[in-house]
């Protein structure tokens, strides 16, 4: 993601998590509830996605307080055919129904090698690495998928119908770090194009379409206009298909049914999927282990294009942040850190005692 | 795909069937194997996948008598754990392989909810909208992808050690057409590129790098360098997905381990992944395919940006072509009418009866 300028502040991350879940917990949350949704907006800065970080804390104290989400919802099976689950989230925060049912899934997948569960009557869930990642711990191949607002056309269209439903995948390795993918099908997104806005930048090419459904770079008319696709159909069909994933197996509103950009989603109306597959079902994990390994690093040692120092596997940048932001802080920038002093302070906490939040 | 010219000539679908089913008959395949994979080369056709499509029959005859390839070879359970499946083609036709594990899948997620199978031991199987379609007439969301030999690099670097990994998934509709999903991850294939430097064209922007890993214009260049990933790092990171899943749950070869480009795959080495999910499994049936039609008549109705007559669902357009060249033959260009005269021909083929064929 592009970034605000640093704040030159970094935050300990215990600290972090403690100031995150107290805010929750003051908005009606179950302490264990509240420390996993801390966990999960945490996870992103710590791997470097700010935008699916603690940025989102206001977003959520609105939700919880005034936007319609059940602070103590609790998620529950709703069907159960041994490998195949519908979760229902009880209009509880996203994360709560996901992980929840993440769970579930690789429960069901050590007895079965392979399961499956829609989310209905969710809400926005964070990133899709958080629950793909807790697959490979069980020697498992983790898959999340989202449903998401409409912000891009079908290709050859100029109407927002479909949204950019990212895709988090994640696969065990050895002696390296996992596989993780985390993406979604647009070139970009409108928190990105939002600061390219602010700096009077021009946008690359393959961001963007205007509200003609015609590529363009200037920012204004990005955000007025549509998100453009990876791989022009490629993009849209692939996101297309992780909504149906996401909510027509569950129950939940797809696209345009869950709301707009302009008025936000409608609580309790989100759709999410998780899938875990046990890869010694198929092949010894050793053996799978160490062929993932030398997958990576044969990306470690291909050749590199010019000027590019590096060549990085898949995730391998956020667990290298994950590990340097954890032994020193993590940098937020300085909007979040007034944000989140504001947002302490709107719930009562005394945040005299974080030092690296004051102004 | 880019198409040459065409012939104006249409090769009826049946005479175009009993044609390649004989060619591969002589080729020492069982008639039921040699019609099988004719079916899956003529499907490609139908659909305008001509890359995928008879085309291939020259190489699949190489194939099967000097290239290593066991025209009767018989794919085989080699690991089976309720809903995981590894399937080994015995160094058959790859297609033969990927059918035998798509209708055991297909089977394993009647009784499951959910069933995935590796397939080892295999080649080249077609295109795999051909597999994951399959699914569809039982009320299944099917998934197939396979390795393939590597053309790309990762995102950064300039030395092909990835191949572009297709996946095919298809999900059932109503009323409508399924959506039918097929796409590499490359920005475009090197049948493509091929065309545009016969013509000496211009290639679009997106679609290769040339071999120090720069983006590149210049049909020479790309086909002297690298397929440029959809999305940059997202296109490599999925490519890199699905080789995993297709080659290392089945003990099978991954990427540059089954080849290079130069030299071509390695006989029996090859290998694929196909999974099926039963959507009453999730949610009742007719629901499901009722709303999977409304999202698709959104499609239809939504707003074209300037200069786009008419927007497609994915797989729409081959679904329509489909039915017209089934009525009306498929229209097959010079050169792949000259090579299918030679190829028949060369196995011994009277080819007199195929009027259609004739220079």
């Amino acid at each position: 993601m592009a970034e605000l300028p640093e704040s030159g502040k970094r935050a300990p991350v215990d600290e972090l998590l403690a100031l995150v879940t107290d805010v929750f917990v003051r908005c009606g949350m179950r302490g264990d509830d509240a420390a996993l949704l801390a966990d999960s907006l945490v996870y992103a800065d710590l791997s470097g996605i700010h935008s699916h970080g603690v940025l989102r804390v206001p977003e959520y104290i609105v939700k919880l307080t005034t936007g319609g989400v059940n602070p103590v919802g609790r998620p529950a099976l709703v069907r159960d055919v041994g490998a195949c689950l519908v979760v229902d989230g009880g209009n509880s925060m996203g994360q709560i129904g996901m992980d929840f049912a993440t769970k579930q899934v690789i429960e069901r997948a050590a007895i079965h090698g392979i399961a499956a569960a829609g989310i209905r009557g969710s809400n926005h869930s964070g990133a899709m690495a958080y629950y793909a990642q807790q697959a490979v711990a069980h020697g498992m191949i983790g898959i999340a998928t989202t449903n998401a607002l409409p912000t891009m056309a079908p290709w050859g269209g100029a109407e927002r119908i479909l949204g950019i439903n990212p895709l988090g995948i994640a696969i065990p390795a050895g002696e390296e770090r996992p596989i993780v993918f985390d993406a979604a099908f647009s070139g970009s997104s409108h928190g990105k194009i939002r600061i390219y806005g602010q700096k009077g930048w021009t946008l690359p090419e393959g961001w963007a379409l205007d509200r003609e459904g015609q590529p363009t770079t200037d920012p204004a008319a990005a955000i007025d206009g549509l998100l453009m696709p990876i791989g022009g159909f490629k993009g849209t069909a692939l996101a297309l298909i992780m909504g149906v994933l996401s909510s027509m197996l569950s129950g939940a509103a797809y696209g345009t049914e869950l709301g707009d950009m302009e008025s936000g989603p409608r609580p309790g109306q989100d759709g999410h999927f998780v899938a875990a597959i046990r890869v010694d079902a198929f092949e010894d994990l050793a053996v799978f282990k160490r062929r993932v390994d030398s997958a990576i690093r044969q990306i470690h040692d291909c050749r590199p294009a010019a000027g590019v120092e590096r060549i990085y596997a898949p995730g391998e940048l956020e667990f290298l942040r994950q590990e340097e932001y954890t032994a020193q802080g993590i940098p937020l920038n300085g909007v979040t850190l007034a944000d989140l002093a504001r947002a302490a302070q709107e719930v009562g906490i005394d945040a005299g005692g974080y030092g690296w939040l004051a102004g």
